[in-house]
């Protein structure tokens, strides 16, 4: 059949919007001090919680999330079709590991911490297409294993610049069902990868910047909606520097979002008081934002439309060392309470 | 919607399959040497094909693979609107580097040498759900970044026992287009991981093999055909061990595939001559044995209809040293000349 759910370039209206019909987060003990604490389903006091590794603990805080938003669902984990899951680590074991025992069929993905709004786009399109009746979309970081594997050991106790981000410990999980009351997926821009010639693993939120300023425009000029069609436009985690340079970029191009726009990275920690420096980042910045505050915010009715990004640096420590620049790449989605 | 397109447990037919509307694969030297030679695109010389790296090198060569793919399909790289990804580098970074300066929203994968099917599965679904009239899939791999990565520096000369595998240098990339004259992908079994506790990485046949079974008695299971329904069962890299072993837990399970099974590591390379002990692995290897070898096939009318796996050892060095098992993934697709 010819594609008829296209709009535009890069975006999809979705036929039969799949419903988010649970959703958990899990986080670790900073992001639980942070202004969103109430908002998530578990706070762990202990970054290992009994693993032996971090990048152990990293798979559990995976899978207990997973098996969690299942429980909430109602659901048992045989009723998932299929889990979307994917995360910073080399080879992507946190997620390889985190799903290994689920025995769910399992497509894994890599957009570094674009992966939650990755795996919302295609659980959702899963849904939509009549692959399935319920699907996950999952995802997770660690900040000890993930600066271990990008920067430095942590006993090295090396000073970060503050354009500087933080990694979440945390994961976030979505219940996409084919049948119910919403919030419902609607629209999808996939992002392609912008890369402007960054350099610095400190300075990620310039990095990602102009491919999420790149998928936002898209998105307007793709749908016709203006930032106004929104209550809420969240990109995954630019944090401060990144988000002021994405509002610069579209202001430039005619597009005003500062009375919409935020930014996970800048609602999960308080970054004065908690020394993050430029805010949150990782997969589970924006994952753990979404199915924690965003969702429930969502069923409260204190939003009703919101434009969720995750936006993602794509570079690895080898491409770093070989004077490569890092590329971004930001992937939208349309969550709103009505269908019109 | 209800999800109709779904057939048993783990299993989806198409309801509008996607045709294969043109491939390309190019590989190493040493995978020129071998029995596929006449049937890749190009042959590189130089494995570094004049780049300053091996990681630069495999970007530069999924970068043309794809490329090449689209000229074939008598398109243009602005006609594709998905491309899906991944590889076996630390953070994705073949893929990502190769697709960069594409322009084509991207969504980036990770399931080691499961990719191109898994690939494959999600660009057919995302042409027969209506997202997209043209969507690529595609991967690589690349011995000498593997082998660093993975396993020893090359300079070590670290003897390899039988049970090891060669990886594939090339890469393989498939054209899907809603209208065509196939070959079509018209049934999809999804894999979930299967880890029965491995642990050497220089035997993945071994650590794929319980998943490569399950998912073949699984598809025939859910679609209700049998090994005669296919001209060749075709894994990705199971090699020599990893397809003995196969074939033995589905003899086990009463299924009998012996007459129309083989494998893309055992196709790629003549092993006695060539001196890869069990076969070629690396998403490279799937990848471009089915967009080489199986497509002209096919298109020739020599094979009629195939069930393509691709297979993954999902570990990593990290991992392996905390000393983890190797989980298994193996993904399944049909692919055939004629719409029934």
């Amino acid at each position: 059949m010819t594609a008829t759910k296209r709009l535009g370039k890069q975006t999809v209206k979705l036929q039969y919007p799949p419903s988010i019909i649970a959703t958990a987060a899990i986080v670790g003990k900073k992001e639980g001090e942070g202004p969103l604490c109430s908002y998530f389903d578990q706070i762990l006091d202990d970054v290992l919680w009994g693993e032996k590794t971090w990048e152990k603990a990293e798979s559990k805080i995976l899978r207990e999330t997973i098996i969690k938003a299942v429980t909430k669902a109602q659901k048992t984990l045989t009723d998932i079709q299929y889990i979307f899951a994917g995360d910073l680590l080399n080879q992507c074991s946190g997620s390889n590991f985190g799903v290994r025992e689920l025995e769910i069929p399992f497509f894994g993905l890599y957009g570094a911490c674009s992966t939650m709004a990755e795996g919302l786009s295609l659980a959702a399109m899963t849904v939509d297409g009549g692959f399935a009746d319920y699907v996950i979309a999952a995802t997770s970081s660690h900040f000890c294993s993930a600066e271990k594997q990008f920067r430095f050991p942590l006993e090295y106790g090396g000073q970060r610049p503050l354009t500087a981000q933080w990694t979440v410990t945390g994961s976030g999980a979505v219940v996409l069902a084919a049948e119910g009351s919403g919030p419902y997926v609607t629209h999808i821009t996939t992002g392609k990868i912008v890369d402007l010639g960054i350099k610095d693993a400190n300075n990620m939120g310039a990095a990602m910047a102009p491919s999420a300023a790149d998928t936002i425009y898209t998105h307007f000029e793709d749908t016709g909606f203006t930032p106004d069609t929104y209550d809420l436009i969240i990109t995954g985690d630019l944090a401060q520097v990144g988000k002021d340079i994405t509002e610069e970029l579209l202001q430039k191009r005619g597009c005003d979002i500062s009375k919409q726009f935020t930014d996970c990275g800048l609602k999960i920690f308080d970054n004065k008081k908690q020394d993050t420096h430029a805010g949150g980042s990782g997969c589970g910045c924006s994952a753990s934002v979404l199915a924690g505050y965003l969702y429930k915010e969502l069923t409260q009715g204190h939003l009703n439309k919101i434009l969720f990004l995750s936006t993602g640096a794509l570079m690895s420590p080898t491409t770093s060392q070989q004077g490569e620049s890092i590329p971004g790449i930001a992937h939208a989605v349309t969550i709103q309470n009505t269908l019109e």
